[in-house]
């Protein structure tokens, strides 16, 4: 199958590539070598791994194929890095990557700018055939969401540590409440046969496509996202108590780990505070609930008497919403309320990741591509739901109404909020 | 929403019901008290607990909602055979129903001959309404599901004995290989818009409906089931020691379980052997492959440049087929070989469950009934994939071309197998 | 090395092995198929597999080695009923042997005949040397072990059925407490140099020598167990709550454990009851405490100002003690209060085994013998405690003053008890 | 019960503070932030943690009790770097030591500066009374032992990381093979009462006493520990795979974890090499063996035909033996060929620990001491095996011949070694 997109040429595909790489040298820059070493769950990765992981992305894929002569910057850097990708061979194992204090952060920047400067070098030369400059073109965009898991991974680590520590302090400020926002409101929309997935000629990954054809009956999705005030009154009401609402297995997730609430948050007296990327804070009732898995955001929207939405469903409401929002650009790493908006659906884009109810699987005609790359996407499809719309802590220019993220139904260290959707006439 | 259906008349239900409960005691037939109390592993239960259960859902929804004055046999099994119905209340743990000694299986026949004479008894007098006789009519498919599950479980406990026990030594017995069927065909299929989901009076559970609208593009599907002798070449073609076609988490499976074969086989020499419900067997070629997790069938279809159908492709082939072939009451107990067939797909009914690449999820508009019997099949809607058509296993007046089975992607137990699919003009 | 003691006669023999193994039989009277095939946790096994290991024992060490011609009653025995000799082979895996409805009970009964038949036969034949009878009357006491092992196993698994069955009526029943015995007095004993283990022509195990030289400091001994009533005082004094007391390890069971008494209790209201051999009972104030693991005789003894005695201590305080108390012939199958005792310790044997502080090793020159029944004893010394004096599931004429049992000190399902000890002088 | 010795006049023990504080930040020195801030098992410590709960004892138990006026450096910390005090209150989770980027090991540093001059001060003013500087004394014992473990710790941790990182490129340098020292004898000790346990008046932990008299057979003790060519013979002759020699708990233990040779050791070809702190090395024959298990240690002394000694044995060995050997302060931190010795037992002190067969229990009439201190040592008498004389990571001046150090028998990343011993006259 051939890849969606057209690549860039190789001076804009330059511009892009520094721009991407120096965005990820940033992400790392209020963190110190320990912060960037250390591994809090085997879901996530060390801060440092995820900088080595995604510079040996360019140097595997590109250098090491494509570059004649290049010349690895440490051998041992190939099994070290590598993520999950059998074709290129043996792997490290994913939960050790925090035992990893060498090779030491400022080797792994050392590392960055070798295989930078040989990538800028070959790029500049006029070697990159389409195909090549595609392979480049991806590793940008994978590199981008390596900056998001950085991020996640972070607060993750952070969460562990009775020090409540902060990323940065400027972040997650409380900002004024949205004015004239109000509740939700349910939006219609019609059913009828729609085409989804990825068409154009910009970016998307194998797994938006191929376009095709879906049915939809007539529904309605809410205005905006859950907020913490309605979460709240979940919990008040038992939310986390009475099995009633819950898929069986969420209920077992419940029990079993003890969820009193979404993750970061602790309860002190009757207020709720919670841990953001700016440190300790006051849940915010106008705020996007995030935080939650797939779990909870099936059983808040059925006591809420209303429902998830579907992939498709969420795609047809977005395909004519600008991409505008609340993203890692904004500095608020931090979901945020929502303003006054009028008949359309509001922070459908940024803020939080919203959970579908659809598992992620193969479109019609999908096929993974050949070779190592193939192993990107595909092999995943199973276990996973999707997730839609990107969150505060993607890049701006990584995400569109196609693309489709993916967790397991337990995951909650992500920010992934919830948006209700209806049937008509419910 | 309304259950789908309408349940029979009281005579037809009393007759329904009488049949249904002396085939659950005519199984357990062949097995020891001490056959019937082992549990072999967490999914799988007693074959007494099956027996209790089943005659558990009566005495519950029937006799004690319903029939006034009635007494139950003993108030601890109201917990002790609950099997995950909150709404009930309190639940004996489900791995631990095999510590379960007492009560005795004679206790447990006492009590199926109590509830059988109590609810015949209150059915003869007249006072069941419709709804009271569609919890009943479900209650019949209920234990037929027990029935299967009944085998399967006592399947898997002889498997886990060196002594190889057979459950009936006439199951299983070779029958002559099918003539003339050769490799299986892709059969195509139009693509368009399909109704799919139950219609018309006949029972149905709630999760195969409502009948609704789906999109499909052209396809093809195998004409018979994948057989042990292709199943075979994929084993000796490396199928379990290459990464290269599994998902990520099946390629997990295979590694942490060590899994070199389907469930049940045995390598001596350089044959396959396999436990039979008749005792252990030669594995035979002509007969379809079964015992095989969502992860390797989906694995299989990969290597052989096919796919697996989705559930909507499945029932959309299966629609005009009538529903016959190789079920529990042929005393097979196994898959048989394929005979000749034409220009249809054969084997789609009985033989083997065949997994389709479909989450089980709910249909649209899909709602789960008010009550408890709502905790029925809505609340399993995460994690498991969707099998369709039935199994040797199975009663013949159980199964039908809109009948969702569901299991998790790692699930060998069950009499599962594969069919392949492919895209038009693939 | 020689094992220890002289064996009996071939006639004197033959009487006690008939009546050894007619006690086994007899103890699983009360119990059905069901009840001895299941097992409650890997330590337990089930009653089945005690009646056939023990058999197993005289078949592989006494009928395959010694007796010419004999052919085995199921070559699959071998394996099935091996518990943990490597020597003679491959083990069915322990956690596993619940798992074994096949062979039924029945066929162990069988099993038990033929080996009876053949070995009287043997033995009347006038074939065994002095070696073989030591390994015949070895048989015995082993089976003895196991019919202790046997109502404890049984004991664990009514322990988990809520029905609280019980293994016979007439057990446990209350007695007038014991009149004028009062607390516990601190029974003196002088230091020095002593000498313990073995001796004599009777049997005993390997472990139990070779009788050796230790120094002891003068020491006092309790003249009785702790009983339920001082036991319930360290509950009420939060016992359970307070890490003070408990060596590290033990807290770290309570805590993960969640054990907020003995095993077998259950509080009601503010009484506490527990599950005896005859059925739920309220705790009887003036019994032995039992269930408790060694963590918690360390932890109670701590908390009450005392200690627990070394094995040395114990075995110079009973020297002299006769042989007399609660067995398993008494049929009370519970501990019972003590009566009016004088200034020797009361209820040294029987009732409960009473945890030392010793860690189980080798006493100085022990080692184990050659062959197969060296894996008997010596292997298991690490990691387990000294337990000493019987219990009232132990055989009369199984125990003696030199008598070393022995458990990892988290279990509880033994009757083990607690007799305190302290310094002279404290 | 008092502790044993007599602790310093102010100005010395101002001397020994000052020094042993030192030698811990000097061992930091070849580290990186990340080195110190990783934990590689539960079992071990990320270095920033050992330098940070050294300093806590001593604020904890002196300045914050003794001090007026002292202010905490961080409030925070009395629970972050509390290792298993109950008495002091709350710790954080032993297995989550790893997480804390925050504190940096700069905040350590100056955590660490803070306390040494607040406790300087207070000491040189003169108000340290006796038991304050007993209190004060002990901490510099309980820093020492931190520092083996800062190093051992580290150690593991670089085994864990493919790039086999070393501490100290001058470390474990190969030195010339003893001369003369050939195969080790065995030195014949008289039986007897003997008297074991510190006296004097310098330091010891309160597990080392009182001392008490014993009872010892004659025995016969190893001139020598047991070398890597001994260990590579056991190992060539099936000492992995033969279950023969093993304790039960010992076999199950190679089994589950795989083990085919010592912690750290790596076969290449037929040629064995191992990880030191110097870095990645060939196994020398004539270096003690060290990195094995209590299990090992058994099994190979059970296999070469003797065994372990026990702990009284040892000391007796020992006593009138200098405590001089190759310890910490020589730099090579890797156990050294033994050279040309007489009649008397070479490198009891230093090189490696030595295994006893002697679970780790209370002396008789030992009493932990009152309050906090309390639970240096006492609690954890149960399932530890005693070692003796230290290791070539023990600083010179910590041990002596009544020094007990203890671990869990699967323990292998301390330097546990094997030193064999006999009965007289076998």
């Amino acid at each position: 199958m051939e890849p969606p997109g057209t690549p860039p040429d190789a001076a804009a595909l330059a511009k892009r590539y520094r721009a991407v790489r120096a965005a990820s040298v940033a992400l790392a820059d209020p963190l110190s070598a320990e912060d960037c070493a250390i591994q809090s769950m085997p879901d996530a990765s060390p801060a440092k791994w995820h900088l080595a992981h995604t510079t040996w992305y360019f140097e595997t894929f590109v250098l090491e194929s494509r570059a004649p002569g290049y010349r690895p910057f440490s051998p041992a850097f190939r099994v070290l890095f590598n993520s999950y990708y059998n074709s290129v061979g043996a792997q490290y194992a994913r939960p050790d990557r925090g035992l990893l204090s060498r090779p030491s952060l400022a080797e792994i920047r050392d590392y960055r700018e070798h295989v930078d400067r040989h990538l800028l070098a070959w790029l500049e030369h006029g070697d990159a055939d389409a195909t090549a400059r595609h392979v480049l073109w991806l590793g940008t965009h994978h590199e981008q969401q390596h900056q998001e898991l950085l991020l996640t991974d972070v607060k993750h680590l952070f969460g562990c540590n009775p020090l409540d520590p902060a990323y940065r302090e400027t972040a997650a400020r409380a900002v004024a409440p949205g004015d004239g926002t109000g509740p939700a409101q349910f939006l219609a929309f019609e059913g009828g046969a729609y085409e989804i997935g990825w068409s154009g000629s910009g970016f998307a990954f194998d797994n938006e496509g191929p376009r095709h054809r879906v049915w939809v009956e007539p529904f309605a999705l809410a205005s905006q996202p859950v907020t913490n005030r309605e979460y709240i009154a979940f919990i008040d009401a038992g939310g986390y108590r009475d099995p009633g609402p819950w898929l069986a297995d969420g209920w077992t997730a419940v029990q079993q780990r003890g969820w009193p609430a979404p993750h970061y948050w602790r309860q002190r007296g009757d207020r709720w505070w919670t841990l953001t990327l700016g440190g300790l804070r006051e849940v915010a009732p106008d705020e996007p609930v995030t935080h939650v898995s797939f779990f909870e955001a099936e059983a808040y929207a059925r006591w809420a008497g209303a429902r998830l939405p579907t992939e498709a469903e969420w795609e047809i409401a977005a395909r004519d919403v600008p991409v505008e929002g609340n993203f890692v650009e904004s500095g608020a790493l931090h979901p945020r309320p929502a303003t006054a908006h009028g008949r359309r659906p509001a922070q459908l884009f940024g803020d939080v990741w919203e959970w579908t109810r659809s598992a992620y699987g193969p479109y019609p005609g999908f096929r993974a591509p050949e070779g190592a790359l193939g192993e990107y996407n595909g092999k995943f499809m199973s276990g996973q739901l999707v997730l839609r719309g990107g969150s505060c802590a993607t890049p701006a220019d990584h995400v569109r109404a196609s693309y489709r993220n993916f967790f397991y139904p337990d995951a909650r260290w992500q920010f992934s909020g919830i948006r209700l959707a209806q049937d008509a006439g419910s």
